[in-house]
């Protein structure tokens, strides 16, 4: 049985494949179709995006779905390029300063494979736990800023001009000093789609259900929103020749499947793309196992976030093996697959089939789509990822957690997209370390008519003159070992002649060595002034360790099970 | 008083100079004479240490313990010159690859001031607290690994060879190969006087004390093993014309005071100098602050961390102002200086009068001094820093602040000073970040006759079928709130029914954004399982934070004060 479940473990399209029915063929073939024409439009734009040729965009959403098929574990994940990945992408290939168009395009290949050689190494060490470190306000913060870049990014699309710049500033000093250019066809273009896109997203829906469509027509109908304007703008620059008064096309778009083969052995490059990579890894997959754990709670599955890492690093191998870039798990695409009634990852595999006759039948017909009508589709996409309500949010519950909000916010704004990320995370990291290295200690006393005991200056409490009770709210280790000597030696000093000090321990999950030699110090210098140092509540784990030690032989007073147990034997003393 | 009293914090001189009396006096001078002796030998070993000229290490023990004097803490802390900081100074000017002489020393000179500054900068802004980033473990580790390195790198001058290395491989590779140069005479010399002053640390005093000497005298004649050795052998030196036999002296030694003056502006050096004059910055501070720290305690004395850095920060500008390198509190020095019964920091300020004397008028006594017998001295001294128990030490204690060590001794010794230490602490923290994001969760039942809770695993508790009680080991934050929602989904999913589950917070000293949100996700996923989700024992500050979001209007339990509380209203419900 071992090896089998091992082998389930790594390819988990063993432990689905078997049960594939005629039925689930059927509801997979469905959710392919709607996925395959949101992704039309969404792969060309995010290629845009990322700085790229369209075809790349396709390329980038044939294989990988395969791929995430074999090795992912969510039944509904739909793979590809995602607009956060496409905008660090392009902030990453852009910094290079590369000569030609060959050479950017090869580099976004290289990113994708270094970045899926880093998911499957963290896979395959599990590592998953790593991206816990990107907390909560940091991945909002980011995910919002990044949102705000995007749009601003396609507003020169919009306008018809040139901008550049991977920062807020950068990119409206750029806007600004080409807004004179500005082509007014490509303009009214861009202006009508961003109009149509946003009612189809807000008004379409109650106006087809009000004329008696069904919900879920009436639901394909919405999301084919931007695919109908791909044909219509694309229709109307071919029909009255837009393209000759300076509205900009796509132009020629390669016929055919990707090529297949390795990426080229440059490990100078790699190792240049490495630290740029391994963020594009970690957010990629941050954002994607957790769209994938919040559809997975909903039909009561479980998703392995190390077997996810090698899905996804899978996903990208196969990306740049097919001439693609960074993909990852798609949050709104995953949810149309999900609603879809996708029931296993052959959906996403159909979606590729999908992709691939639109990469062999349909390419010719993209060369009169304006490049401004994937830019509305970009922004529409993106400003639902905009939500800076979390700054209120944070600011009301804490104080320590808006500030990595807004530094994300405002550092990814102002100077790009990795700064910003690495700088939440590192002061999210900072701030903890700050808090843990000034614990909360608190003086407790008996709660009257029950074993429990509680902070002296919040309840009222029972205690003893001279016996003093120290909840240290906080593990001991080497950060705050020093603040606890500072206030034990703070606290007996300025107060009435003490026999005792407990340190309750209810709270204390570990004690390190730096801890435990400045616990023994506390003891010596305490014995020295005739007080007796106690323990209470210690817990098994922390006791284990402690007996490990000398220390019990040199304590001068006891250990007790519980604080209620030591006051017993204390308070009634003198 | 407002203004008094801050005046003395950060001038600790208006304290005690007001109450100096002729007994301070007398037994002041009277540890100056012995610290001046033990200095002077000292000074010039450790410039010789850094590379430097020995004048340079005698004006770094003359201004820096005046500047210590006004705005130290410490009463009895020597400053100057110490092995591991002279090291560290050697380590990074060597790395600049400096052309002459003349660049080397202002380089050094220029790494007192950028630290001075730092410190300086740090004490201002309370940041005495980074230093508790270095745990015991890493610095115990550090010192060890390079007082090996130290005394390695002075073999050299004993076999009278050159041989250069800033780790232990390449200075092995080096001294091996240049072995056959070595000279016999010098080789003598050197060995002679390893083992005159290894004789006079051991061997020494209980004969001075047999024949009759009181103690304090005995203990002056061991602290002056090193002068004896420097007098005797740059006697034998001049006597027997050994200089013109190979053995390498110090020569030339300029005399006079050290020239007062503003190091040179070169901000391009100083930022090239920064990140490793931090290191040094905090390394000597957390050296020095805790020598004063163990020798306040002897005398019920504090040492205000905050106002230490400022004295350091001072002494190393006036070092830099003054011809000198960083400086840094002295271990053996201060030791010495508080047992021959130092009793206010003028005993620095005469100290420095002493140096500044021999920098005077003892100078060309020095011309003829080997440097093999500098080299012996500070082999002598700092292999009393090497103590490799620690690492036994922290195997039986915990793994993890073995790794700590073990990496930290590894690194320093085969990669060299700055990337071990700061390996050490990047190490101490990555664990520590670990352990929290896999808190120790217990699953807890009364203790009976009790109204106490212990783990299920370890005692004979009671418990209800219906009801699980877990409690969580460990602050909830970003780190650790994913853990956390899948430890509880497991933990439901596989048991008979439940209908309540009790999060037990008695060591939950903070729930930040990230883990609150972790939390409403599982009392929203237990509340479609049917089951409840409550949490007892909520400490104020927690609660305090949890009012002021939506949680506890949504949580579908009880908040109970006592887990005991949560137990007498949920156990006998069916």
């Amino acid at each position: 049985m071992r090896p089998l479940s091992t082998l389930t473990r790594y390819l988990p399209i063993l432990s689905w494949a078997r049960l594939y029915d005629r039925d689930t063929f059927g509801a997979d073939m469905l959710a392919a179709v709607i996925v395959t024409i949101m992704l039309i439009p969404q792969s060309l734009a995010y290629a845009l995006l990322a700085g790229l040729p369209p075809e790349v965009g396709l390329y980038a959403s044939i294989l990988p779905l395969v791929a995430y098929a074999i090795f992912g574990t969510s039944r509904v994940l739909a793979v590809g390029p995602v607009a956060v990945v496409s905008l660090m992408t392009a902030a990453v290939v852009g910094n290079l300063d590369l000569p030609t168009v060959e050479a950017y395009i090869a580099a976004a290949v290289a990113l994708a494979f270094v970045s899926g050689l880093i998911l499957t190494v963290m896979g395959i060490l599990r590592l998953g736990f790593l991206a816990n470190f990107l907390s909560h306000p940091v991945i909002a913060g980011f995910i919002t800023a990044s949102g705000i870049l995007i749009a601003f990014s396609q507003l020169k699309h919009i306008f018809g001009i040139s901008a550049h710049g991977h920062s807020l500033p950068d990119l409206l000093i750029s806007l600004a000093s080409h807004l004179p250019e500005a082509n007014l066809i490509t303009l009214t273009l861009g202006a009508l789609t961003l109009g149509f896109l946003f009612w189809t997203r807000k008004g379409l829906k109650p106006l087809l259900l009000r004329i008696g469509l069904t919900p879920t027509l009436a639901e394909i109908a919405t999301k084919a929103g931007p695919v109908a304007a791909v044909a219509a703008t694309t229709l109307a620059v071919w029909g009255l020749d837009l393209h000759l008064q300076g509205v900009a096309i796509v132009g020629t778009v390669p016929t055919g499947l990707p090529p297949i083969g390795l990426p080229a052995f440059t490990p100078d490059l790699w190792s240049q793309l490495f630290m740029s990579a391994l963020l594009i890894s970690v957010i990629g997959f941050v954002e994607s196992v957790s769209v994938a754990q919040t559809l997975a709670a909903k039909t009561r599955q479980r998703i392995d976030p190390n077997q996810e890492l090698i899905g996804l690093g899978a996903s990208n191998i196969a990306s740049a093996v097919s001439g693609g870039y960074p993909v990852t798990g798609g949050f709104a695409r995953s949810v149309v697959n999900f609603d879809a009634g996708a029931k296993t990852p052959a959906a996403g595999a159909f979606t590729a089939i999908g992709i691939a006759g639109a990469a062999l039948f349909l390419t010719p017909l993209l060369f009169f789509l304006p490049k401004a009508t994937l830019a509305a589709t970009i922004i529409v996409a993106v400003l639902s990822l905009v939500d800076l309500s979390i700054l209120r949010h944070a600011w009301g519950y804490s104080k320590v957690d808006f500030a990595a909000v807004a530094t994300t916010i405002a550092l990814t704004l102002g100077l790009g997209v990795e700064v910003g990320v690495s700088a939440g995370v590192l002061l999210s990291i900072a701030l903890h370390l700050y808090k843990s290295s000034r614990p909360h200690v608190a003086e407790v006393g008996l709660v009257p008519d029950t074993q429990h005991f509680r902070n002296v200056l919040r309840h009222k409490v029972q205690t003893a003159p001279h016996l003093v009770t120290l909840r240290i709210d906080e593990s001991l280790f080497f950060a705050n070992a020093r603040f606890l000597e500072d206030y034990v030696y703070d606290r007996v000093v300025c107060d009435e002649p003490l026999s005792d000090v407990v340190l309750m321990c209810s709270a204390v999950n570990e004690i390190d060595l730096s801890a435990l030699e400045s616990i023994e110090a506390i003891n010596t210098r305490l014995a020295e002034m005739g007080i007796r140092l106690h323990l209470s509540e210690v817990k098994g784990p922390v006791m284990d360790r402690l007996r490990c030690s000398h220390f019990l032989d040199a304590l001068s007073g006891e250990v007790y099970l519980a604080q209620y147990d030591a006051w017993t034997a204390l308070a009634p003393v003198r």
